[in-house]
């Protein structure tokens, strides 16, 4: 099954691809690697999941903040490339998670995006991936995303 | 036009390449790509903006800060590769902001150093691009640069 | 001499390779790069350095935890590469630290990564570095370590 043909039978639903919040694009291929850009928890660009993982929201809620940011960053990947087949895999993720200094959850919220993820590409999806506590993220956002996805 | 070009066109000065802080080296060269060091807003080694965005600088002080250490990103590049010219394009920045819990402003202060970088490169320089709150940043600096080049 | 005659001369004890806390995998081979997931101060899967660096840990324990993060790290390129000899180098290094709005020593803590690091690899094992100071970070860790090896 190709990774489209898995977003078919999963029922995903992608958001339109984030508008960028600065001079920047959404995506670029570099070195047969597509670097995405920051994705954040936005909904059709309206902002959803705002505040601090821990303290303003739940564990639970990080977790569908991370899920969306990261069918944000499969719209991106879909618009730049024109279809989700043409990537082989995602390479890493980085999930950066507003929280307190004693938040300590961060692997279950970065889940939150990796189960989505590890079910689109091939070999059970696999990917390296960081989860790392920001001070805070642009417009209060709760969770962002860093994306390498290599090409086929 | 070339990159180095339109550095002269837009009469950009470049300072000194920053001496690393540790043991590390300025730039590396891997799999068509130029992966650059953390770069701060130093001034000639010197430290010109310190403290937290949105709290001992403002956000306009900021854009400043990210401005000087895109400067820097370039005097490192160009001293690693010969010239500019061997830049295809910017592939991904990420911007680190010192900012406190509260601060939502990170995309303004980011655009100080992608403002600059899109003015150099082919396609409108258009790069991926990340903003992140940090809680602090080496040597109480305000904004860490992490540049991927794709060389030509 | 190889980067593993180089660990044997440096009698450098590597732990298990640490188990993913999350729906991820050790690491990522994509486009001649090695990806490395967050590395953390583990050894044989137990934490050892919890805190915040500078306020529950001191400097010279942070270099420690960073250390322990490095040796982990080269657990799991050997794990998954058969043998540190594929690796041409250290492309870059990124140290996530917690620490306190006011730390400022996130060089020195970066460095016991980058030391052990760069004593392995050809032409001195110079690799790209940042360090940045993290709100927290995963299981209350004091150090996290982003690795991308250049395959040989």
């Amino acid at each position: 099954m190709t990774p489209e043909e898995r977003a078919q039978e999963l029922n995903l639903v992608f958001p339109d691809p984030p508008i960028p919040l600065g001079t920047y694009v959404p995506a670029v291929e570099a070195g047969g690697l597509l670097f995405v850009s920051g994705m954040l928890p936005l909904n059709q660009q309206r902002r959803v999941w705002t505040g601090h993982v821990g303290t303003d929201l739940t564990v639970t809620e990080g977790r569908e903040a991370a899920k969306l940011a990261a069918l944000n960053g499969l719209a991106v990947a879909r618009a730049a490339l024109g279809s989700l087949n043409r990537i082989r895999r995602l390479a890493r993720l980085t999930v950066h998670i507003a929280a307190a200094p004693d938040f300590g959850e961060h692997a279950v919220v970065a889940d939150g995006a990796s189960e989505l993820l590890a079910g689109l590409f091939k070999d059970g999806g696999g990917h390296a991936r960081l989860a790392v506590g920001a001070s805070s993220l642009p417009a209060q956002m709760s969770v962002e995303l860093e994306l390498v996805f290599e090409l086929a």
